[in-house]
This record gives structure tokens, C-alpha cells and sequence, in this order.
């Protein structure tokens, strides 16, 4: 069978599954959601078993260290993994929430309300605990799912769905509703992506590559996650007791994450007293620094090379940061504009007009006033499950939990109303 | 110049010009509504002059009279063009609204806030009117706008841009956030549904067959507005009195449109009495008529012919539907879901549980509860000013206003917190 007739019946299959998801109540969801966590644990020697599969073909493959650990369960793994569907089961319904309510003047009651997408296929690298996430997110918020995890976890990936399906057998919720997309090659995935009508959006989740294939190939809807290559900006008016800490913070506290730092943008006035003590405490946490010219001229003993062009546009994911001297908000914001992807952008400023027009001229996903950029992310928002963060306009933006997996209907209840 | 290059150029100029829109207040936005408003009234004579020049090469190129009539301006047309800019005006300013808004234990301020989406792009056809529409939707929403009208409205878009510009001169907003891509060929709207990171979102407004080919074609996101193949279900509890001035509003009232109904279906406990009358109704009000097999045999002396697959995939978007009987709300469903475009769904019922089931299995913009299929629609659910009706999940749902052309920021405002 053509790999897209497989994928649109897997999608078909789903989609007449997921009407015992919309009948289904939130309580029966989280119900549900606590009869996988209970089956992981449950079942976890058959999971490690076949977790140890692949593990054997990975090393045999000899993928690298990172990748095997990324693809590796253990105990206490399998543990998080139960733990984190218990949290989503006990976060509030998405579904059903009225959004906006009004009674026309003709009497008719308008109501916006939201409702599940109905199919949402996710593609996603190494880690199995993905397919226990994604599931858990989406059959809360009353979504179908097309799960086409990587080939490197084809056997992890495989009972963790049998493991679903067998615990909804035990649920009002039909156990179709979660299909696993098979990974033997690329086919499915291109199915996947132009499965238009079939699958109503598609999640890339993981690799900078991975996410713009995907986005770049889909004709289905898609949200993008992406690259963040945030700032702090530190204004003439900031608090410069607080601006090291969140300096530092932003930078080190975990470079490979989107939400870290790439460049620090400092007002000339601060030029000579505080950019010295910046680059010298970035310095000592180990951070290889790149400036520009002006930064070039103050930082004294402390090694730094020329930042170029690509040096800006990087999103370095290690211990290293640019810096650069701009002459106002306006001159930080043009930087940004320039060199930014959207994400996260700080400004340190006890000056609240000066924070407003920061903000007024930032486009990006999220904008931190005297904070660090590492809290862009739904656990620390109060999210509770995240299953990615928006680096787009439409739909969402930032760290997407549960309700960014909903869309709405409009609810015209009438008397007999017609249009004249 | 390439148009790859031209377009990209303009949408450049428009993003940073879009700076004076976001830095312009609710007020200042509607000020720039009304000048433009008064623009279009003061310079009409210029206007009809530019619109005839349209007009003559349209009736040289023999171009059909429903097409003419859409491309003409009148005086009254041009007073309909600067009234509907200045109700635009009066609405409610849709930027910086706190959508959500938390203090996190940590003492992190929290808020969502709306914001413009930067520059948008228009493509859409002969209608004029749609330039200073679309002008004022975007820049009260705060976005800059790349209109991209046909070449058959060439010579009336260009003065009426040409008038935005002006009247915007003598504001605080720059002039450049409206610009005109050039319709000489369609190379200018490839390069704008290439211009991924210079133009935020596209929105095609037209036929369908402009609709399919842009979201197809686009890498940049869209939003997609469509197809209405919307039907009306008349359940076992229907009251019968509401039923046939509903289903002849939402076929006749206004037959071309995409809120118009296509299809009827029937409770089969109301085949015998009811049915007959309902296609009495149809018929008598001059709807060509189509049916299943168990809706011919109920027709009676009224003309039918049997409806086939393709009948029931049919937008007539003329007088003339399908009927057929079902077994109950499910069947409805399915049938709905079988040949439905996901765009308005209407059932008549006085059975709550049965409404709400329909609404449950019903994956639509809008369902209608004992109404008009017509209501879906930006000025009678009270949005003021329509962009279109979105037909898909992402983002918007069903008749887009002023804030479906917002996007949000997350503003976190802390005092120094650092993430540990």
C-alpha cells in the first residue's frame, strides 16, 4: 500500500475515533489520560525491553552520545513520563470554554466556544517520550493523533502506543484515536505533511532542520517551533545591581535551549563603567565573547573577538555571546529587528516609558522587563504541559499548552430568527 | 527589477513605516481612518475618472457583465467606500488588550496582550472597494498592507492608494504603510506568497479558484476563507412552524453566497408530513431540486431529480439544493461530515440533547441552532468591519473582524528574577 493511502486511512481511522473523544467529558478524558500513566508503570519491563532494541540498533549505528541518551528510557524515566500524563490530566478542560457571549439584537445568543482541532499529526526525533506527551496533550484537548516519531525509536515508540491503546480499551475514549505513523522510511512523513483534509494541522517537534522541512513541505496547516536568538538590552535607566544576574542567568543557566541569550546589547552611556563589569562576569562564567567594535575598544584584558554579521544571526546553543553598544531603545529595537527571530527579547530599564516603547518595537513571542529570558516556557508561565513554543503569528505564540491545541466554533442559538 | 526584488523592497519600506502605527495611539489609528475617509468623498471626481479608464478597457476586453458591475464605481458606491472606512474607525481599538494576565509565584507579572501581526498582504480581485476596505481593517488593527489587486482595477487602485497616501500625510502614520503591488503580471503575487519573513500573513480574498491557488502557492502563512457547502438538518423535534421560513432564508435570501444553504436533510419521522410541504416551499420560491432515493419517493407531483456524489460536493451559490432523508443526528453528522466544507451547520430542534450532539459532531466555523445559515456573518454577529469568513482551524474561525488581524505578546515583568 502507497504510503499516502496508508496515512489518509490512518487519518480516516482516527478522525471517526476521535467522535468518542468529543463525546467524551473532561473528567472521562482525565480519566483516561490516568489509565495510560497507570499502564506505563504497569508495563514498563515491556517497555524497557523495547526500548533496549533500539538502544542496540543506535549503538550499533553508532549514533553519538547525546543522541543515544535523548533515546534512551530508564526507570526513572519511564516514571517522569507517567508522571507528566498524570499533570496534564489534572490541568482544567480546555474544551467548551466559552470565549465570547452576546445576544444579538434580533434575540439570537452568539457564542464562541473552543472545540478540538480533530486530527493533529506530530513528527518528532529520537525521544520516546514525545509519544506519551503529545498523546496526553492531545486527547485532553479532545484531539485525534498521528504519531511519526523517528525510526531510531521505531520499537520504543511501538509499545508505548501499544500501551495507550490497550489502556483506552478500558475507557469510554476508542483506542484508534491514537495511530502510530510507521517509520521505515520518509514516505510517511511527506504523506503526512499533504494529508490536506485529512490531518487538520501537523507539529514539527525537534531539530532547527527537521522544523523547517516540515514547515517548508506541509500543505497541511503547521505551527512552527523555531530557533530563538534572544537579547538583553540594558537601557541607560536600568538597575544595574539586577542587570549581571539576569546577564547571566539568560546566558548560562542552560545554553542549548531556545530561550537563552545570544547577544547583549548595552546603552553607550553605560559604556564605560558597567560593560566592563559585564563582559568581565560573563567572562569568568566561561563565556566566549564576540563585539563589535565600540565593545572591542572597553573590554581591556579580557579576550573577545571581532562579532561579524553571522556572528549575530547565530543561535550558538553554547557558552558564547555577542555584544554590542547601541546608542538608544530605538537603536536596541533596530538591532533586534535586524538580527532577532521573534522569540524572546529582554530590556533592563527602571524607566517605564522607555520598557513601553521597547515593547511597542519588538516583535517577538515574548518581551521580559528586568527578567531573565529563560522563562519564556509553559512550565514556568503556569502552563502545566507544554508541547512546544510558537515562533509564529498565527494561532499561537510562545509556549503552547493545552488551550493553543484548541480552536472555536461560533454557537448562533435562534428562535426561529431569519435574515431580512 | 525582479519582482522577487520589488516586493520585498516594499514590504521593507512598509515594515519600518508600520513603526509609526504602532507608536500611533487608538485615537491617532481612527484619526487616519477619517482623513482618508474624507479623502475618498473630497477626490471622488478623480476617482470615477480613474475608474472609467478601468471601465473602458474592461467592456473593450468584453469582460462579462457580473464582472463590470463589481469593478464599477459610482457616487454612491464611493459614499458606501467612505462611510464603511469611517465605521471601521469607530470601532474599538483591538491593540493592547490583556487577553491574560497572572502573577506567578514567583512575583513575575504575566500578561498576554494583542498586537498587530506587522505586514500583511492582500490578494484579491476586480472589487475597488476592497483597497480602501482592506486599508482601514489593517491599519486600525495596526499592520502595514501590500495590496495586490487585479490588473482589470488597476487605474481605481492606483488613485485610491494614491489618496490613502495623501490623507495620510497629514497624520502622524507614514504613508508607506500602505503600498500597491503592481498587477501588471502575476509574478508580483508569486513574490509575495514567497516573501516568508517579509510579509507576515496573506489573505486572498475572492473566488475560490484565487483561494485554492494562493494557499496552495503561499509560503508564507495564510489564512484561508472558502467554500460553504453548508446544509440544514431538520430533527425529529424540530418545531415545524420555524422550520420552512429557515430553510428557504438560508437557500434564497441570498443564494451566492457562502452562508447560503446547499443541502436539507430531513428526519425520516417527518418524511411523510413534513417533507412534502418543505419541497412544496423550495419549489414554489423556484429551487431546483435534487434527492435522494427516499426523497423522490415523497416528492410527489413536485419536479426532483435523483441527487448523485457530486450534487451533495456541490456550492450551487444559485436556487437550487439537495434533500435527503437521514435516520437521526448521527446520520446528519455523517452525512454533514461526508460532504460538508466545515463552514456553517444548522439543525432545528427543540430537543437540547440532540442540539448538543449535533454541535458535538459537527467540525464547523458555525453551527445554528433554530436559525438562518445566513447569520454567519461579520455585520450581523456585530463585528462591524468583515475581512472575510475564515474556513479553516488555525488562528480564525468563521467571520474575521479587527481582532482576528491581531496576534499577541507575552509581556513578563519582573523586578531582577533570574530562573534557577
Amino acid at each position: 500500500m502507497s504510503a499516502t493511502k496508508l496515512v489518509n486511512g490512518l487519518a480516516d481511522t482516527a478522525r471517526l475515533a476521535a467522535r468518542t473523544l468529543h463525546a467524551a467529558t473532561g473528567a472521562e478524558r482525565s480519566a483516561a489520560l490516568n489509565a495510560i500513566a497507570d499502564a506505563v508503570l504497569a508495563r514498563s519491563s515491556e517497555i524497557l525491553a523495547a526500548n533496549e532494541e533500539d538502544m542496540v540498533r543506535a549503538r550499533a549505528a553508532k549514533i553519538n552520545d547525546s543522541l543515544l541518551d535523548r533515546l534512551l528510557l530508564t526507570p526513572a524515566r519511564i516514571e517522569g513520563i507517567a508522571k507528566s500524563a498524570r499533570e496534564v490530566s489534572n490541568l482544567p478542560d480546555p474544551l467548551g470554554i466559552t470565549l465570547r457571549h452576546s445576544t444579538l439584537p434580533n434575540g439570537i445568543d452568539l457564542q464562541q466556544i473552543t472545540v478540538p482541532f480533530g486530527v493533529i499529526g506530530m513528527v518528532y526525533e529520537a525521544r520516546p517520550n514525545v509519544t506519551i506527551d503529545a498523546a496526553a496533550i492531545l486527547l485532553m484537548s479532545g484531539n485525534a493523533a498521528l504519531l511519526r516519531g523517528s525510526s531510531s525509536a521505531a520499537s520504543s515508540n511501538q509499545i508505548l502506543v501499544t500501551v495507550i491503546r490497550d489502556a483506552l480499551k478500558t475507557t469510554k475514549i476508542s483506542p484508534e484515536v491514537v495511530q502510530l505513523v510507521p517509520s521505515g522510511d520518509r514516505d510517511t512523513v511527506t504523506a503526512l505533511l499533504n494529508a490536506r483534509g485529512k490531518v487538520d494541522l501537523v507539529i514539527p517537534r525537534g531539530s532547527a532542520s527537521l522544523i523547517r522541512a516540515v514547515v517548508d513541505e506541509s500543505r497541511v496547516p503547521t505551527i512552527e517551533t523555531g530557533a530563538g536568538v534572544c537579547h538583553v538590552y540594558v537601557d541607560e535607566f536600568a538597575d544595574l545591581s539586577k542587570a549581571v544576574p539576569i546577564i547571566i542567568n539568560s546566558k548560562t543557566q542552560r545554553p542549548s535551549v531556545c530561550n537563552a541569550a545570544e547577544t547583549l546589547l548595552i546603552h553607550e552611556s553605560l559604556a564605560k563603567d558597567f560593560a566592563p563589569i559585564a563582559l568581565k562576569a560573563l567572562h569568568d562564567a566561561g563565556v566566549v565573547l564576540h563585539g563589535d567594535a565600540r565593545t572591542l575598544a572597553l573590554a581591556g584584558s579580557i579576550p573577545i573577538t571581532l562579532a561579524n554579521e553571522e556572528n549575530f544571526c547565530t543561535e550558538y546553543g553554547t557558552l558564547e555571546m555577542n555584544v554590542a553598544i547601541v546608542d538608544s531603545v530605538d537603536d536596541a529595537s533596530a538591532h533586534i529587528a535586524k538580527y532577532g527571530t521573534k522569540h524572546t527579547e529582554a530590556i533592563l530599564t527602571e524607566n517605564k516609558a522607555n520598557a513601553q516603547r521597547f515593547i511597542a518595537l519588538s516583535d517577538c513571542a515574548a518581551v521580559m522587563v528586568n527578567t531573565s529570558t529563560r522563562f519564556t516556557d509553559g512550565g514556568q508561565m503556569g502552563f502545566g504541559a507544554e508541547i512546544g513554543i510558537s515562533n509564529q503569528k498565527l494561532h499561537a505564540r510562545g509556549p503552547m499548552g493545552l488551550e493553543a491545541m484548541t480552536t472555536t466554533t461560533w454557537i448562533v442559538t435562534g428562535d426561529g430568527q431569519i435574515r431580512s
